[in-house]
């Protein structure tokens, strides 16, 4: 349980093809995990992710916790029973959604007072809540409580978030009762990548069976956060999985997985969806613009989900026009697909050992896009 | 083509079980039609409303004309192929909504003047450009102009709408080009029988390939409705369709077959489904009530859609309350199945020879259901 299986390395970069095991099924490296932030993908049902490829869902513990409580989910028969997801789920430690949804009270070193987003009432999350409250969630993996800095951060700051987040990880072990569970410990540091080595060298000691890159994504440019993957992902353990938390657009991912991370999670396929906004491999589309009015062809033809097998762009606009619900389901489920289909080539390109020739066309791709794209992100 | 079969009759009421033909297939009777009313049935894709059972769909001419147009319905392959649903479908002919949803600026003996409820424009809608807009949408069934009057209302404005009904029916049949659609005339006459028959009657004497029945739930109480269909459907053609528009809760449905109609459209299981309201063999059920926390039961256990076999009501009630948009995706699709099941036990009753059996019981659990309803409609 809880092993990664190195299959195969890709020659010319640092991406790896492997598998990670959990007790409600095996998943294939690299992998994204669409995000059911309070327990549901936005407008999917379980089945239809299972016929998009989707192996692995992650569920958000602060959303959870506030509503309708991790007590309540364990008494509902745990998060797989109450999503209806027999595959395997990740949840986050709730640290992220805390610095940056709630209002903070104080961050202390033990650590954090807030009031929920919802309805005001005051609440605590520190290692020990936090991991209690996963417990009762119930999910495969599970992250440890962090302090995660938004950049730019003064070096003071992040050597401060480095320090909690390292003493954290450790007091999340030590507060950890079940056993049919893997815990994730998260590496913080910035752009600083001796600090992230630091951080990340402090949490093998302690030992985990898996590692997360945190901290990146938040406010730094997309070029920064590549350079910073490309120099710290290679130091981190081979035999265990290591995850980019909440990155990103299919350009981020690829250098990512170029740069030797394995698992992906982000709300931009279903965000995006529900905006009218769809990528296909020949672009940006945003299907509310105008010149879609009278368009017949699907929204991506080189895709065949239940959106592009059967709808016109039309079809589509007018749907977002006339506010209706299948407008963002459909978008959603053309993302997600898309997402999934991403990373089947990925994979397939590590395998015949050309990631390298791959992430060079998305590079290219993602220029041209940037310099014709109908609507800019 | 358009060919009512009537294939058995029921010995104690005058329920009969038949089909219909159209270019799209062939369609059982007594049937529930949902609505898609901007021509999607509300965040519901075509493959789940065919898994449901849905045999043919409903869209609201008004609605379309307004938004995307019935040319650009037109110029993107038609309603089957806009929707991605190749059964059958019936549009209405934009008549009720006119009256009312839109600002009336004048009914006059050609037609109604008003202006559109999204942005104001005038528009006007007679029989002849009804007509136009349906043969562009291009449905199987499409529905004579007709014109409404809500009850009560006095004699001379029922005699009224009659007369004009009347006239707009033979103006439609005159104006329809189109020979794969078929056109079915309106019976108004609110709850006077006497009336009723004489529009019926010159509506046979025009010829139509299908009779509908407008102008009820527009007011009136259910057991007045029921008493009108009861002394009314008998009387209409008995090798032809009967189609009661926008009719209604179960017990009204099964109230109307015993009285002889065939065709049902109505947005109670949608509509009710998106405000947590469901259907079920227990009665109603609504979900966002406090008492389905912990509820681990399925919403229905006599029903085998894919929220009953998958989902508990407690997180039912979480969607609703965190306002996920897969809460009224699940309830609007059990609702569907829901009538539909509802809708085989009927014809399976009359096939059987015991529709009073099943009438008596239902009359009895909707008395009940009343009594003892957590929530009223």
């Amino acid at each position: 349980m809880f092993e990664y299986k190195l299959i195969h390395r890709d020659p010319s970069t640092f991406a790896r093809l492997g598998t990670f095991s959990t007790p409600h099924g095996t998943i294939e490296t690299p992998v994204f995990m669409p995000v059911g932030t309070r327990g549901s993908v936005k407008g999917i049902l379980p089945e239809q992710l299972r016929e998009l490829g989707t192996t692995i869902l992650l569920a958000n513990t602060y959303h959870l916790a506030l509503r309708p409580g991790s007590q309540t989910v364990s008494e509902l028969g745990g998060l797989h029973r109450f999503m209806a997801w027999d595959g395997p789920i990740l949840t986050d430690s709730g640290g992220f959604q805390v610095f940056s949804l709630a209002t903070l009270n104080a961050v202390d070193d033990d650590g954090v007072s807030f009031k929920s987003h919802i309805d005001g009432a005051p609440m605590r999350l520190d290692p020990a809540s936090s991991i209690k409250i996963q417990e009762e969630l119930g999910a495969d993996i599970i992250m440890a409580f962090d302090e995660c800095a938004s950049l730019p951060a003064s070096p003071d700051a992040l050597e401060r978030a480095v320090e909690r987040t390292i003493r954290w990880a450790g007091a999340c072990k030590a507060a950890k009762v079940r056993t049919d569970q893997a815990l994730f410990g998260i590496v913080q540091g910035g752009l600083n990548i001796d600090l992230r080595r630091q951080c990340l060298d402090a949490l093998v000691s302690i030992d985990f069976p898996g590692y997360a890159i945190g901290g990146l994504s938040v406010g730094e440019s997309p070029d920064d956060m590549a350079t910073c993957l490309r120099d710290f992902a290679q130091h981190m353990p081979e035999n265990r999985p290591r995850y980019l938390m909440g990155v990103g657009r299919p350009l981020d991912l690829i250098r990512a997985v170029a740069a030797g991370v394995d698992m992906f999670d982000c709300v931009m396929p279903t965000r995006n969806g529900r905006n009218s906004f769809a990528f296909t491999d020949a672009g940006f589309v945003r299907l509310r613009n105008a010149k879609h009015r009278l368009d017949e062809k699907p929204l991506d033809s080189n895709c065949d989900c239940a959106c592009c097998k059967n709808f016109t762009r039309g079809y589509l606009r007018h749907l977002f026009l006339a506010d209706e619900m299948l407008g963002p389901i459909l978008v959603s489920l053309h993302n997600i697909a898309y997402y999934h289909r991403w990373m089947r080539r990925i994979r397939q390109a590590i395998r015949e050992g050309d990631l390298s020739g791959l992430l060079r066309d998305a590079e290219i791709r993602a220029r041209r896009d940037s310099n014709e794209s109908e609507a800019s992100q």
